[in-house]
């Protein structure tokens, strides 16, 4: 899952600001548009809001002229429950990235670039749309359309704290205020909404590898460092982490709605408890729980009551700043303590969760060879079948994908939405398959974004493949990945560098080419939890002072993409292990192992473009999965997979042997060659 | 020239510091020590000292408990002038590197590690030796030493504001005070000084490519584009760089002593006038100056005066503020001015001259041919003597190298003192040869480390070589320290990466072998000026924010030290170019071309350790040598040197040619490789 750069910002001359071009909504405004079915029941939805927005004049003060619906929940979650999801249920649009802002004349949604087209056909026209990460942005927007005095709506626990605030003194100019709605006005509109309701259950200790009290015990050392007297976790991942306890209320990460209040004296679960079952209820000793290791269970929404009455006691309180990919907590959880007890940090959390434990480690190996046995099956049928005539496409492939990941050991599903990206569509950086772009393979290039969650670990393997015979420049561009990648693979570095300042060795050979891949070239990954894990990002133009330890587990996932044409992306997960050496200014030497297990493309690799230590990298790599996977594959008894991996795993000739004449005299025969390489031997042991 | 990074600072618990052990100083404390000859001359202006110290009691309300001796001259320059050398005339140490603290009981001098067994040598022991970069610092040792309410004196022209502040800050705590004393205390124990007298010369435009009047506006630009009303210039190398105009007053590099004021009304030239030649000041038009084209001559003297005055009626005026190797304005300029009109700011003329023009770019290139041709003079010879059983010690090699140089067309001598380092010696990065340390060159590693002075263009350059037969281990380092250099000098990237995000390119193969080297690896380096420029410095451990423009010319120096053994280091001057294509993103896309043009020891590559691409970079490197020194070569008729660099510089085959052979079956005669050439041919062209 590629994480992606903002694209630089454009000024903005014009005072009003039509939007995209949207081709289905031709009459020119002033003529009424008719809106009929499905996009009726939304543009109801869109007066029932506004008539929410204009009955705030009567039940708190003044009307609003404005309300921003937000593509966050309360915990600004990666995925989104149904019932989060409000910018679907108001605008019809479904693609993951989405904000929106409703005025009483106009309203108008944001969503990310290659969203664009999807948004065009499922978006009414009474929606302007706009592309996120470009101007105008929301703020752009309120500045033009509203006049000094007036107000805009938001629901504090939908928006990041520091969002809240730069969008606040953003609109200050203009004169215009930000107005902390409480109740949210889309659930008005909405009415029932079902709550999380999906039982959680226990992570054991023989896959996280240490109980929820140690991990508490070593957060409240944290705690005692930053001489704080509480915190509050807000993010899902981090309550799953330290609590030891999954759940399923989002998709692709295995979390569960829930704040936990973390004091020297208590624990409190915010949750909704009448889908707690007795065995987590046992696991967290939630039954007459008197002392600090234990948890108390409280409804999810008695948390603002209870931060609002205990923060009388506290100095210090520790809430979540934002860091890499975490925006940290919500203004609603600002607002409700008083600000001179706030200690705004990223989470101590976060750094203790990426250094995985022994156990983590060996489940996140162990996990990656699952994902390999699985991609070896699915990826030699694959071959076999498209070469017999199948018809195949890329959500059937996609599905085939999922379904190899699901019949693993310990498999929970999917990690995040699988790429299966065939010809033209692999060009789209983030492109994700839907029923609308599906596109059958053909004989190009096919780019495989997937990932697992495994009660071990979590996967994420991005592999490009070519169905037909590649030209020059495809070869060319997939090794010039392929050597950036194998460069930051092999690198041994001291413990003090930033992660930013390894990026021109992944990104190096692809600039040579005078491109660049839109995206980060790692993030950090979770086990069993975010695909997308802080504090690693590697990005040249991020500004990061955090830096690897032994332990880490990241992305590392160059790219190429050629505009219309062909897309390439390879990624690996790479585990930070410590070399046992020593810099000589008495940092720790550090270097990667690589955790995934699948074969690369060998049709599209030009081993002449590679160095002899990079094809002793590209051999030993092949033989960890001949060992590790092939084994499993024996051991399944799938030997089509098996035979097929052996194949795309053979040992590369380094320089000094046979292959060298096979490459230099390709178009010989092999009698020929045997020829050669007997002349070369004679000479040699002359 | 490498530039050395600081080592990681080491907490001390004593209160006292003995300092070095020093072997000659074996009598106890408390016995009487005899000074002799030359120690007893020395001991004399130590105590003169502490009298002018005591003296101040008198004349300057209270007397000094102790006085700092700086290693700086009023410019912070990178090298002094005699009557400069105020620490060698107190304590008798000729290093480069020293700085001195004088209190009524005790002195210290603080010198670089490699300096300290000089030091030892040459100092009496009435001084304690430290360790610069180390803990005790000056600081930690005034605290130590002095009492609280006890003064410490120091010339405030000689110190840079920035450390001014630091150690004023630093003493608070101890109660102890810093106190600007105007009169420099060394100075008057030394009694007459002889100012700085060497006539300057005018820097034709036909080098420097500008008029210094087009190079001023620009500058004035600058200034109202930060509101200034004008700037004290402070760095020599800006004033020789801004009025085209070139000294003598320090070794190595071409400036003479002056500030310079820059307003929009005025220029002022405070220097030793008596020395300003007739064409000077016709270059500069000093007669009858009434308008702000022309320079107005001052004595050096008056710049405190006429700043006092001046600065009345000045809002906002820029001082030169610390970046990357300058130090910023003296704590005396500050001083003078009233703090509230004061902007400090890195000198816009350090980016200005950063970017070389198209004449100075031509030089540049020029330069370097000539130094490429003495290189390869010296170096021909060298073996040929070397073989024929000629004894050649690192001094004699030093010299000959400067002459060589020297010879050259618009030779104006070297750029810093020469380093020759045979065997061990090598093993040391900031070795430079002394009578002291004088070693006879051996069938071992040989580093060298040399940089002329040109009127169109300032050199550098490092090659090590063997004399003998390298050892495996020997070749891998040196083939390590090669690759680095070439990953570097390949990349193509975006000019919005910062110069750190490449160290790890250069550095990432000794990495690879757990080893590390301590300087820098790469700094600006200057048009006729200093080697060492603002403002690029390559290093993951620094944070700088400036970025590689077009122009910018800067050192490639990646190294391999081993302790005791031996040590590598390469070094090629690359220009930064525009390769014309646009990033993605909006960004220029630059690159790299080399312009130090020397042959490297063919003996030292392992090819197989290349890539083809890194193959093709050298073979491409090569033929620019034969092609344009080559040239220069035959032109001279110096045919040794020309059939040397020819043999040194001829093609490496890449993978599909016949000298793979010749280096896989290196023990067979000609013959035989003709044999197995003829029969691939014959095989290739079947």
């Amino acid at each position: 899952m590629a994480v992606f750069l903002a694209t630089i910002e454009l000024t903005v001359a014009q005072n009003e600001f039509p939007g995209v071009r949207r081709a289905k909504c031709s009459p020119p405004s002033g003529r009424v548009q008719l809106y009929e079915g499905h996009d009726n029941v939304l543009m109801k939805r869109l007066q029932a809001l506004r008539t929410e927005m204009r009955r705030r004049s009567s039940t708190q003060s003044m009307e609003l002229d404005a309300y921003l619906v937000p593509g966050y929940d309360e915990h600004q979650s990666p995925f989104l429950m149904e019932a989060d999801q409000r910018v679907q249920f108001l605008t019809g649009f479904t693609g993951s990235i989405g904000e929106a802002v409703v005025l009483q004349r106009t309203a108008a949604l944001w969503t990310d670039d290659h969203f664009l087209a999807q948004a065009d056909l499922e978006v009414n026209c009474a929606w302007k749309l706009f592309r996120k990460g470009e101007r105008p942005t929301i703020t752009d927007f309120l500045l033009s359309e509203l006049s000094p005095n007036m107000r805009v709506g938001g629901d504090p626990q939908l928006i990041p704290h520091h969002q809240w605030k730069n969008l606040d003194s953003d609109l200050k100019p203009g004169v215009i205020r930000l107005v902390p709605i409480n109740r949210n006005l889309v659930d008005l509109v909405w009415g029932y909404r079902r709550p999380a309701s999906n039982a959680p259950k226990v992570h054991a200790v023989r896959f996280a590898g240490e109980t929820w009290a140690t991990k508490v015990a070593k957060l409240r050392a944290d705690l005692t460092a930053h001489r704080c007297d509480g915190m509050i976790v807000t993010s899902l991942t981090e309550v799953a982490y330290l609590l030891n306890v999954r759940g399923s209320d989002i998709p692709y990460v295995p979390v569960f709605k829930a704040y936990l209040l973390v004091t020297h004296e208590h624990l409190f679960l915010y949750t909704n408890t009448s889908r707690i079952t007795h065995s987590v209820s046992t696991h967290l000793k939630t039954h007459a729980c008197h002392n600090a290791n234990c948890v108390k269970l409280r409804e999810y929404e008695d948390v603002w009551r209870d931060l609002r009455t205990l923060s009388q006691h506290w100095q210090r309180f520790l809430v979540p700043g934002p860091i890499v990919f975490d925006t940290g907590a919500s203004e609603a959880i600002h607002a409700v303590l008083p600000s001179n007890i706030i200690l705004e940090r990223p989470s101590p959390i976060i750094f203790q969760r990426a250094q995985k434990n022994d156990v983590e480690k060996r489940g996140m190996r162990q996990a990656h060879i699952k994902d390999g046995v699985a991609m070896c099956e699915v990826l030699s049928r694959l071959e076999e079948r498209f070469l017999a005539g199948d018809v195949i496409t890329e959500l059937s492939l996609a599905r085939e994908i999922d379904h190899a990941r699901k019949k693993q050991n310990n498999s929970e599903g999917i990690a995040f939405p699988t790429t299966v990206a065939a010809g033209k569509n692999s060009a789209l950086p983030n492109y994700t398959p839907t029923n609308r772009t599906n596109a059958e393979l053909t004989e190009s290039m096919l780019l495989i974004d997937s990932g697992g969650q495994y009660e071990d670990g979590t996967t994420e393997v991005s592999r490009t493949l070519h169905l037909g015979e590649p030209t020059k420049e495809q070869i060319q561009a997939y090794t010039n990945v392929l050597i950036g990648m194998i460069r930051l693979s092999m690198l041994t570095f001291p413990d003090n560098l930033k992660p930013a300042e390894l990026d021109a060795l992944a990104r190096g050979p692809v600039w040579g080419s005078m491109n660049d891949y839109p995206h980060g070239t790692g993030h950090g990954i979770g086990s069993y939890s975010s695909v997308r894990e802080s504090p690693i990002s590697i990005s040249y133009t991020a500004k990061q002072r955090y830096t690897f330890k032994e332990g880490y587990f990241f992305s590392n996932e160059p790219g190429y993409y050629k505009p219309n044409a062909y897309g390439i992306r390879l990624e690996n997960v790479l585990e930070v292990v410590d070399t046992g050496k020593t810099h000589p200014t008495g940092y720790k030497f550090l270097a990667f192992q690589d955790v995934t297990l699948v074969p690369f493309e060998r049709k599209l690799i030009d081993r002449t473009m590679l160095s002899v230590p990079e094809i002793k990298w590209l051999n030993g790599y092949n033989a960890r999965i001949r060992e590790l996977v092939g084994s499993e594959l024996k051991r399944m008894h799938k030997m089509d997979a098996f035979y097929w991996m052996m194949n795309k795993t053979s040992h590369v000739c380094e320089s000094n042997c046979a292959s060298f004449a096979i490459s230099t005299f390709g178009h010989l025969s092999l009698a020929n060659i045997f020829t050669v390489v007997l002349l070369l031997a004679r000479f040699t042991f002359n």
